[in-house]
């Protein structure tokens, strides 16, 4: 769970300290560019950080994705040769962010968590993009390529919005993307849920028991990382920036809205897993009510029938006297036994059947 | 559950963007319109999209219903057709969203959840409408036509307010009907709660506890469908809308009266269900607690009586030695075990009364 | 429980249709009328509507209050004789409503619910209050008459605040007495507690988690009731109303400390009640606890010495060897059983005491 | 618990009515005045209404303390001399108030919940202050002197704050002495509590369930008195009073820290207790789990050997044929028996301990 | 904890006394003090409190640090040297006092927690900040010297912003280390949680109550000690301060980012270790159950075994008549016994498996 472990510099260090963090190997920078305006549109890939400076004083708009975790010396060369501020660039290595947007005087800056399920474990990877008057910088450091679709878009509609449209309609689509990348997501949540309940109401399992735990944690943590998107939105929607034109703001608006399906949909499901915890605990007792009554009917039934047969297991000398077990003399002493433990079995039975036990 | 199933178009998509999604079956449209101000009125039903588009330009008040799921190109035609907004269209068909108001520049939107029974089991049905400054359109996926009332209304009574006032009284109509029809269904849910309530305090079975659940489960998702009711009133209260009318908003004000009215029933019900939770798993408990305490008086009696039983049993050879178990030839010894085991007996009935348990 | 209960007109019917509503059987109606002006003071009861009318136009302050539940006809003549808004009425009938007040053009519309208990179960009857210029129309549905200790005052006090101030402290006046008839029900409520309390606490039987499962049910209707007051009180106090003058709002602000100390003692009691939940169910637990102990006591003493009589009641052949069972034959074989067997009692009663277990 | 018990005059009394609450015995009033300025100082002790009176009209600060419950009478005098109002002089004789201020045109009016231990059992006391322009009269109805230190503080430092400073700092004196003597309360508390936390994982018995029941309780209404300080202390400084001074905020604002201190106190103690309840509960549990253990492996070991015993006690007539029970007489079947059987009950340990059950 | 022991002087004691609270040992005091200014630095440690005094007047900036817990009056003789308020001078000699910022006429008082971990213990230790035109006092009572790694920065960077900047950046510095140094503490809490999460999953024993009740106190107690930071870093960058610059504001909101992640985590925890609560109980109730299966299908077996072989060790007179045990004379008896009983032991078992009991 990547939003409790990974840590930032020691206490003390000077604010925008660039340190590598160990744990995330350095995997090689895949860095991409799109320069466009309307019809114009030049796109490269695997560009070296030089070759990707000279796009940043292009006045068309630029869009420079880095894929991969980039090293403290690599990311203060990029950093530097776009103006980026050092506070934002710390919070790009430091891979913990929470979703948030940063006012700097010469951009914006907004983290974000792309939610994304290895193995049907959740997890969730930082999004960092920068947003300057004609470029986008965008930081990824999975080995996905999430922004797959938008470079499509870009490039094959020369008329649609994306090209005709600012830098700030590029970032809304970057920001729609991961807002809705929850979807998927949610709904293989969803149906690992169903499954849990389907096993919750047939077969209440240990197994089930940590299963719920597991879900609750995600969602928990799914919570925590989604929250905080609709407070960046509204904050991008509310303020009079310079970057964000009002054009764009309606398609904001429609994000906002996603934003908040998302939460509710986690909502739910909290609610819904909550619940089958509380079946899974109630199922555990009656289960426990079910084996107490097994018990319960066949010891109180026995246990009075087998000193009945150790009374006369006894070996009190019935010549000493006639008082002592005439019982064993009787013809049909022993068919009457039989008949009173059958009588006593027979009663239990009926008074435990009133009681509804079995 | 509809709140959690159906979703939207891929990631990344534009915005926009009309997909078919395909667990609902294209069920034939069924368009109606009513054009009418005054004593003026016409009624035209079963019409074709072509046939509807003249009454957009009718100087009179026009109200468009289309009745089933539109596919992707019936709805960009009525879309067209009435101006409507692509963003706005694209929540129309993606029918699983949370109720709420949306301005747009030349009409407003508004979505709403109709609550329906299927089976005592608890639906949500999208119902969508837009205002424009003389037209309302509203869009119903499901079968039943729920605005019968309303349009028999504007038939019989031409004096009525619906005639006489503008699109903004129909528009408070169209949302009083779908604000009240959750009491019935409410009325419905509280009834089930009652007969839970008789048979958790009766006869707690194990199925008692999966129909607590469900019904938990479906206030959930009622709340929340009803949840944003209330806000989207307010939004239609506050603002200073060229659409919504002074003499309307008192009515409004009504209808958000309603709304807290049905949250209000809805909480309770919540309240009443986790109560009724409670009680069950304490009656569970209770349950447990006579079986056990049957367990314990049978066995803690019995069992030292079929100790004794047990000795009197034991073979150990009297001639061998007059210590060796003399009782067996006292004349009265069978009479004295008797009188000792009833001893036992009685006092441990004795002290297990005294105890209060049973 | 009539918050639940009740509802109102089908969907889709026009606001303002006066419906009746069958469970309420149709009681006759009593009217009386007080007008009066510091020492100019008439009193008149069982009055028909039209009696009733002329008094609207008198330039005194003018009372009148409706007792029992109208029908649609009657309210309608006397909504139309006073002025009264539809909407307003119709909330008359619906007996179902909510605390509130509306703000209509020619009056203010304030509904109230007052607490009552019939046999120990809590009810809360409805008084809708309709405050003019020069008048205050009072309706309660109920069949005792509430407001005779306001009535004595006015008829007895000439020099008083009620007969000098004007129709905004009789409104004062009437929610007062609402709001503070509360507190004896409250009274009743805590009185009932400390009796659940005790039995709780000394002999916890199943009836007592109904008697728990009520109360919480009552408290958090009554809860739902008195909640709004603090709303509706504080609409009256912030609002520059024409209607309520600076001077009765300092009577106002003393009657919404009291609605505070009421939300004060239900909190409490809830908190209370759930408290005496916790209590019960750990009681439980504990009986559980006591009576495994004593089984567990009994069972595990008397079974390894059952066994031990059964072993020197088989029937091994000493005859056919010397390694048969020779403890029969020995002299003191008896005596060895008896010595072993109180040995291992004594044991196990010395491990469980030293356990703490008895 | 008095926030629950005392009530005040029947509903529909005129407002300001006084009536003598029965159950506060009428204790003797004391009444004390001190009247000072700078080096000019008076003290009077056990005065009466009347000789009490004339420093009203001093144009120095005078202090009037009221000690003991007053009856209707005497606080009416009272109430006139000073020209209290009679709303606010209510509120002095019904004791059960919260925590408040209210603003009269004349004066303040605050009401502070004074926390005292009788037996280890909380209570509250009502403390009423007035503050007027050049005057402060306070009402205390316990026993006890609590404003000794402040007395001793004007009587002993005539440059002190309290001497030079207006009777607004005087106000400040008696709210902070009210809100610090929470702490020594509070810390009595803390050590109960750390008791009960001792007991609680050492023997968890059934009287600290009680005691833990108790203590949350009194935290409940504990924290009940308190909370409204932070609000009434708010008031006070917000508020452009005349009669609180700039200097003496200051001195108001390092209270309204304590405040916050007391109700973090609360807080804390009341998650402790929380967590001790959940702590017994458990460990319950865990007592329960023990002895079900021990019943568990002692009644599975030696229910198997009994019947066995029970076995070759059987009386088979080995004469009829030679199938009929051979093993007893085999020379060895004895010694077979006792292996079989130690055979059985070690397998069995064996298993059990592998599972881990003792 | 200390959050909740260390108390302030007696109620009603004149503000600002200071009292030396007896549990705090007296520590010998170490005063530091920088005195710099771009490349101006001087640095001097072990002063006395008059040799520290002179730098006061310094037109330098100059930092102040008092390492240990100050006396009474030690602390007066600095407070009177650098013109600290009485009132936040008495807060730095109490040292349980909460996270606050202060305004006095001539300086900002900061109080922050620093959290530390005594042998996994979690302790929080008062520093204490004063910050004025050009200088910055500040307070730790702790025995470790937390603000090494800043003197470092100051002392080897004569270019960093710690030494162009002014005392508001030193104070952001300091704020900063603070903040941060809840990382550290959090990381190791993570461990513990992770390694419990371990311990409850595979062997629940009871030390792992109570160590997750220790988990959530400190939890608790480190949320409280950290949740008014954010308040207090508001504070100090909305109010339009002289004594803080625009330019550190940026830092500041910075550091309030870090403050939310702290929340967040602890948050995280707090569910994550009511989570571990939750698997722990419930792992109790399944082992409860396992056991109560293990007792039931072994006693359910034996019983009615036992029973039999009670009956065929009756001594009923099978000479007094043919009816008599007539099974004990057949010659394949005691062979049928045996295939009765594997019968009836075998059908159990089947029943027992089909139910899913092992």
């Amino acid at each position: 769970m990547d939003l409790i472990k990974r840590r930032r510099s020691k206490p003390g260090t000077a604010p925008g300290t660039l340190h590598h963090t160990s744990d995330d190997a350095l995997t090689p920078l895949r860095l991409s560019v799109i320069d466009y305006r309307n019809n114009e549109f030049e796109e490269y890939d695997n560009l070296t950080i030089e070759q990707a400076q000279p796009y940043f004083a292009s006045p068309r708009n630029t869009w420079l994705h880095v894929q991969g975790h980039p090293g403290p010396d690599e990311l203060r060369s990029i950093g530097d040769a776009y103006g980026l501020h050092p506070l934002a660039v710390e919070d790009v290595i430091n891979a913990g962010q929470r979703t948030k947007i940063e006012d700097y005087p010469q951009q914006k800056f907004i983290v974000l968590r792309h939610p994304v399920l290895h193995d049907d474990v959740l997890d969730t990877e930082q999004v960092s993009i920068f947003l300057g008057h004609n470029f986008v910088v965008s930081f990824h450091g999975g080995s996905k390529d999430i922004f797959a679709p938008i470079r499509y878009r870009l490039r094959k509609n020369p008329e649609g919005r994306l090209r005709s449209l600012e830098c700030d309609y590029l970032l809304y689509a970057l920001i729609d993307l991961i807002v809705d990348s929850s979807f998927p997501v949610l709904e293989t949540i969803g149906e690992q849920l169903e499954d849990l309940e389907d096993e919750v109401l047939k077969d209440p399992k240990r197994s089930v028991l940590d299963k719920i735990h597991l879900m609750k944690r995600e969602l928990v943590l799914l919570r925590r990382a989604q929250w905080p998107q609709r407070e960046m939105l509204n904050t991008l929607l509310r303020d009079e920036h310079k970057f964000v034109k009002e054009s764009t703001k309606i398609y904001l608006r429609d994000c906002y809205d996603h934003t908040i399906q998302v939460m509710d949909l986690i909502d739910n499901y909290r609610e819904m897993s909550s619940g089958l915890l509380e079946v899974y605990l109630s199922s555990l007792s009656n289960r426990m009510n079910d084996i107490m009554k097994v018990l319960t009917v066949i010891a109180t039934i026995f246990i009075p029938l087998s000193f009945l047969a150790g009374v006369y297991g006894m070996n009190f000398d019935s010549t000493a006297s006639k008082w002592n077990m005439p019982e064993l003399g009787w013809p049909f002493g022993y068919a009457m036994f039989w008949l009173l433990a059958i009588g006593i079995a027979g009663g239990m039975l009926f008074i435990f059947r009133r009681k509804g036990w079995f």
